[in-house]
């Protein structure tokens, strides 16, 4: 993957294009809020979701979903196990799946939970700064900053650089802090974004929803670092474009949606900002 | 029932009237991405829902609804005890119940518990051409056509219509497989509605709260066939409807809840196309 | 507090902004209908919240919150046992709690979780007539009044003020009955507010997501009497205000989650109702 602004903006773009054509199915084990908003986006953008998080049926499910996302979102002992089920299939099945450690450090239950996640090997890790910074804490790895206090970060994404290039060798995988900048790191490349806007912070789930978008674009490149930067090119951008058209929370959140249905490889060359 | 179109229309138009005026309390045991969507598509068209699901809960309840919708997406055990407990309860009562076996086909888990709730006779089963392709297949009826990959159908209706004859005769209850052509049949007569637009299935769980809205109509007519019919016929002409106001599925969804709202007798008078 | 119109607007003001300035940490135990709208009313307010209710991370969480919501609606064992943990950790900790009965007389089940989460000492009980009602006769008050049909109030305002009185002094804690009119009292301080619009009784989750605010003004006051009136206000001029950006319930809902980022101070000083 070429680093430079143009290169990442026409890979994107690519990606975009392949994804809306394979139409992936993506399998989501993700918590209650989000779930309505991870399957509009998906649908939205292009992709296809099924929300299959069962224990019963998670494992089935994942030999036949292209990319997998796990949630840690309003955890409970039955979507854990859930989750550990597909986790381990989608690993030995080779199909690329992403975390999203929401509210890690947010207390032992929690923890111990993503750790158990972290044995089957996630392609790629999405949280915001807060969140990969506490997944490095309590993977054991150094790692500086005070823990979060509710689900929101704490932290800018560039306080997350050092920590998440840490994770991400530790972890032999792409790590994805997101916030006002997104940062991007397979341990080696670095990549950041500076689009989206301030009312993605305003509306429930968006992280959330972006983290099943990750997994939509996992399922169409081998490489899970440019995926990844691509997901998060494509997201940010929409962001943008929908704060053009809706400046309050609840429309905004409709333009959003609007945004991914509409959004073209031409409006990521012409928008993206790589820094 | 009259089955051309001006006798479907007026029979639609009048049930749309009595479900307003009679507003039926529907009992909702269904999905967690589709809870939020289906109280509301019932609120706008001026039922009114109950999202009562526990094993705890669900029998009682079944007794004070009029009707009653089971969902089978997400499932997992507690829910399938619920569904199961107000299934027998509605059956046992003469309540209308609507059976909406998402994802049938999907692995053992869901086909035994789609058996289990079908042994208490549903009056109406609502999904889409694969699924209703797939529930016959695993009701051990012949049935052409080959397994659905995730939630959305692979088959057209068309391909659906002998299968959902033979279902309809084996259940004694209704069948309807819906999409771009909606079919209808209770073994003995069919119908075919071809309103609705394609961006209904770009906003997730629209079929889903389709299938609280037949349940709705169910509770006013001792029919469950025309009941049926005229939900579908409201439901698509409302679909089309929206597709005038709002062309991307963040905005249609608004537009889709507003037309429910907005929808008259006159309105399905003047747009409904039966094939 | 000043129980005059000026005082109360003035009052209400002046906790919005405060809300606002302390971005309170709201932790939310509701039912999966409501969690969505609950998390988007209280971002668009600007308050913060956290949806953690497993009983496995409720009751640590508590200790971090500023304040919570325990919601019964779509009520199951394991939501129980993360209430009854929150509201203890909470009581324990002297932190605001507010008690939304959701459906309460509907069944033994949910009426002994309300028994059981009233020893847990809320600080303000938020439902509508019926269920304030209800679980006066639940807790063996004398109450008049039929019991409700579903989740909607079959009952005005005034007929619970007297009911209302009595559960205030009975559990020494705020009561909001709220409907067309809404009614607070803490046993000995009565206001009645007449704002709000009839267009939220067709949007799922408002009533749910009025108790969530209701815990983020009672982080930010001392009196969880003033808090309550205060939240009521804003909330109902907040709907007001959306009635003439939306006439049919989908957009409502959209305009409704502008308007709660759009309120302040002045509107409420310009448009609340005291009778």
């Amino acid at each position: 993957m070429t680093q430079d602004r143009a290169g990442i903006a026409q890979r994107a773009g690519d990606l975009l294009d392949a994804m809306r054509s394979a139409r992936p199915l993506v399998q989501n084990i993700t918590n209650f809020v989000s779930m309505d908003t991870a399957a509009n986006a998906l649908l939205a953008l292009g992709a296809s979701p099924a929300m299959v998080h069962s224990a019963e049926e998670a494992g089935d499910f994942a030999a036949r979903a292209d990319s997998l996302v796990v949630n840690t979102g309003t955890l409970s002992q039955p979507f854990l196990e859930g989750g550990e089920t597909a986790a381990t299939a989608a690993h030995m099945l080779g199909r690329p799946w992403v975390l999203d450690p929401v509210g890690v450090g947010g207390g032992k239950f929690r923890n111990d939970a993503v750790l158990r996640l972290l044995r089957h090997r996630p392609s790629v890790i999405r949280g915001n700064a807060s969140e990969i910074i506490s997944i490095a804490r309590v993977s054991g790895l150094h790692a500086d900053g005070a823990a979060p206090r509710g689900v929101d970060s704490a932290h800018s994404t560039d306080a997350a650089l050092v920590t998440a290039q840490h994770l991400a060798h530790h972890c032999f995988c792409v790590v994805a802090a997101t916030g006002a900048v997104d940062l991007v790191t397979d341990g080696r490349r670095v990549v950041r974004l500076a689009n989206g806007h301030e009312l993605m912070t305003r509306v429930t789930a968006l992280g959330c929803a972006l983290s099943a978008v990750v997994a939509a674009f996992c399922a169409v490149s081998e490489d899970a670092f440019e995926a990844t930067v691509s997901a998060l090119a494509v997201y940010g951008v929409a962001g943008e474009m929908a704060a053009e058209l809706a400046q309050r929370p609840g429309s905004y959140r409709v333009a959003f949606m609007d945004m991914l249905d509409a959004i073209t490889a031409a409006d990521v060359a012409a928008r993206l900002k790589v820094l």
